[in-house]
């Protein structure tokens, strides 16, 4: 199967995360605040370009460090974040993933996003449900006066900031309480298993939640554009999830 | 050596949280919104406070779980949290800790705080230093505008609600992003570790701070109350912990 090759590749990219050697990791900004990469982003990413391509040798690739292009999305795309979490990575706070979608024919068809420190490996395939190392998961029965809410702040994108701290505001109101992990994918895996109620950030990128999307919606919850647009995976956008009873 | 012997126990006591059993976890609401106490709590309390007086007979004990009283500062006293993050702990974030403080005649000594989930022990002795897992640490050199700044918001406190998102919204600006975690303690202790540069909360209790704060001053870091007043372990106040180059 597909997916269970795929994890392989993910647990092997975990080696690198876990093993990397701090004296020498090499951060520079890209595109906008705090948006970094390292030299460790690029060697995952091309490791897991190299791998992914041998198991599908016809299908696209999308990773974070490189460009979109032009993307015939027939057939198979790989969608990759190869460190979910590139600041949390650099400031070794030991909560990034590895995310890898798979679209067929511009749908999602599998996800898989892998936390190395915790060795907990989220996945799901369409109508096969979806796991965590191998355990099935479902989103909280909870509503939100009993749940917590995890945003991101879209950090790269300093138009939003208003915005998103005035709407944690409003769901702090609302809920228990609110978290902010610095890794989307893993936040949006963990509605998806039922262990925050919702997540929202307002702007996005195609990597952070092409794997975590399927994974969301096979454990029965809900993932949206907040601008009600359908859900693509060749632009930046705002995201909302939750398990189908907070909004 | 004191310190050795209460991390051994701290092993221990981490393994009843591993091992936790999620369909037998009985959560209830203590004073305060969103304050919880599961039976957990009480368990790892109940074991530490036994193990605890075994080393040292004489000590007092303070737990989370359990009456201030009216204790005698003189000699050795433990200062406990069972698992601080328990909100975390019932949600299953995988992101909570064991936190044994000792005050020798009220003044810090000796702190260890224990997340079982990475398997990180941090520990620190008056005059010894500070460590995670048997390596020194050190808090970060990095000023603010490259840092990151972790935040509590007093979930149990509403009246602090205002200030809380104001505080976090002004930090947001000056720095790389924030983080919320829900364990005040292990916030602190990455503040040690050099993964955080700051940490602000409007109101903690001891249990939360005691172990973590001689952490952060053997590891370099600044620990303060935020009204000013003198660092005291009798009652509730507001902390703002930093590597000392963000004031």
């Amino acid at each position: 199967m597909l997916i269970v090759e795929i994890e392989k590749i993910l647990r092997q990219a975990g080696e690198i995360i876990l093993n990397a050697d701090y004296s020498e990791i090499d951060a520079n900004e890209k595109d906008g605040h705090a948006n970094f990469v390292t030299n460790y982003d690029r060697k995952v990413q091309s490791f897991l370009k190299n791998e992914l391509l041998k198991l599908e040798k016809d299908a696209s690739f999308i990773g974070e460090e490189g460009e979109m292009g032009n993307i015939n999305m027939q057939g198979l795309t790989f969608i990759v974040d190869p460190i979910d979490g590139t600041t949390n990575f650099i400031k070794n706070l030991k909560h990034s993933a590895i995310s890898v979608g798979v679209l067929k024919d511009g749908e999602p068809y599998i996800g898989c996003v892998y936390n190395p420190y915790l060795n907990e490996m989220f996945g799901a395939q369409k109508g096969l449900g979806s796991f965590v190392s191998g355990k099935k998961i479902h989103v909280s029965n909870k509503p939100l006066n009993e749940g917590l809410v995890i945003f991101g702040t879209s950090p790269y994108y300093g138009e939003y900031k208003d915005l998103t701290f005035k709407s944690a505001y409003e769901y702090y109101n609302k809920a228990l309480d609110i978290r902010r992990s610095g890794s989307a994918a893993l936040d949006l895996c963990y509605v998806a298993a039922g262990r925050y109620e919702l997540f929202f950030e307002y702007c996005l990128s195609p990597w952070d939640y092409a794997a975590a999307s399927i994974i969301i919606t096979e454990a029965g919850g809900v993932i949206r554009r907040i601008d009600n647009k359908e859900l693509r995976f060749d632009e930046p956008c705002g995201i909302i999830a939750h398990n189908g009873l907070c909004e």
